[in-house]
């Protein structure tokens, strides 16, 4: 593997991963349960798939094969994407849409803060834009996750069974392989797994605050940033995502 | 409009219905309360799409534009499709998928009986193949809606719901247009008018046995099978329906 192509590899999965979970998050777009939760859910969405235009485009110029980043995105099939699996799991209630989204945006708030220093100026400029955005997001979701966690008993019993259903897919996180090894040689982003300390802080003292309790099993679901499997749930995502560039192949306005 | 353009929507008409109630029918499997039920709405659902080969295979040989089957099923978009709209509505629970059927064999049944004496033998060869099924398709379903209509309180409020949300969906069966017209005087098809008094009555005698109530409204939802308007279902359910096809135009096996 060239530079170039883990660089690719590196840039697909962080622009997947923004459009996977920016799409599934604008689906509650004018379903949200209260209006407030409903335009801050549309904005988070948007802010998300803004990012995907940079991570994106940048991979596409990188990729060197006239790709744009809206032919990565509606042109690739399942198994060409590479976002973790947790951000392709089903929106359930309002509870686990925004624990799933805690869960993300602790982390992005860790990966980007250190992609702020990326020896590539491009990944460090793309960071320096999102990291405004994503401390908006991770305190929002934050304070949604505590307010739910630490509420009623439905409120509570809904996020710790939000919880305990997606905590099994955060280790995919901090798991390296050759493409991140390539980067940290680089100097380009961090070791996955260096970053796992700064996220339990931040994450455990936030469920702390929320009365919520971490489940204590170390298993954990993989496959997603590699490309090795997906869900059952990507498909379906993507027939949804896809389909007017699909019917309507090349068409623009 | 001439003979073959009526004859041509006549047999979108006819193919739509069995095409877009088939697919909805299929997503049942591997999902119903039990095997047995699960078994044979997947049968429904075969004999439907079956029924939809013969329809759209010859609405194809009669545009003479060399269209297959496939191509007007997979390549059209929702505002040229001329199913009722009882057909596109939601699967919702088992009960309103069975009273959805109902509804509908009930209509085919009287339909294909007149068609079986078609000027045009080959929809007159269709129906009488067609008529054999969906005489089974009818004994199921009436007998379904009456075993959960006349069963527990739970079960009897849910087959009135969905009595109530379908059958302002009924009127649309019988209201003729100009195609009807030109229909009647080919000799080709009944006028749909013709056909409510043989529906009713056996509706009638299975919702009365079913203990259930028929609305007394009169409003009747309209332009589906003129293709003057579709619910916003039958969107999501062809994004879903043609989605490999519009992916991976032309694949073959």
């Amino acid at each position: 593997m060239t530079g170039d192509e883990a660089l690719f590899q590196f840039l697909l999965r962080m622009g997947d991963n923004t459009l996977i979970l920016g799409h599934s998050v604008s689906e509650w777009c004018g379903k949200a349960p209260v209006l407030e939760e409903d335009i801050a859910l549309a904005n988070t969405a948007l802010d998300l798939i803004g990012q995907t235009q940079f991570w994106l485009g940048l991979a596409g110029e990188v990729e060197g094969q006239g790709r744009s980043a809206d032919d990565l995105a509606f042109l690739r099939d399942a198994w060409d994407f590479r976002n973790l699996l947790l951000v392709e799991l089903p929106n359930g209630d309002f509870g686990q849409t925004l624990m799933r989204q805690f869960l993300f945006d602790a982390f992005q708030s860790v990966l980007l803060g250190r992609l702020k220093t990326s020896s590539d100026t491009r990944v460090a400029e793309i960071a320096a834009k999102a990291s405004k955005e994503v401390a908006y997001h991770v305190e929002r979701s934050a304070d949604t996750v505590v307010g739910l966690g630490d509420g009623t008993e439905e409120s509570h019993a809904r996020m710790q069974a939000a919880l305990d259903y997606l905590w099994p897919y955060v280790g995919e996180m901090f798991r390296g392989d050759d493409v991140d090894a390539a980067m940290v040689a680089a100097g380009i982003a961090p070791d996955p797994a260096s970053l796992r300390e700064e996220y339990d802080a931040l994450v455990g003292n936030v469920l702390t605050e929320a009365t919520l309790d971490i489940p204590k099993g170390t298993f954990s679901h993989k496959g997603g940033r590699t490309g090795y499997m997906h869900t059952e749930h990507l498909g379906h995502l993507l027939t949804s995502m896809q389909w007017l560039q699909r019917a309507y192949p090349g068409a623009s306005w």
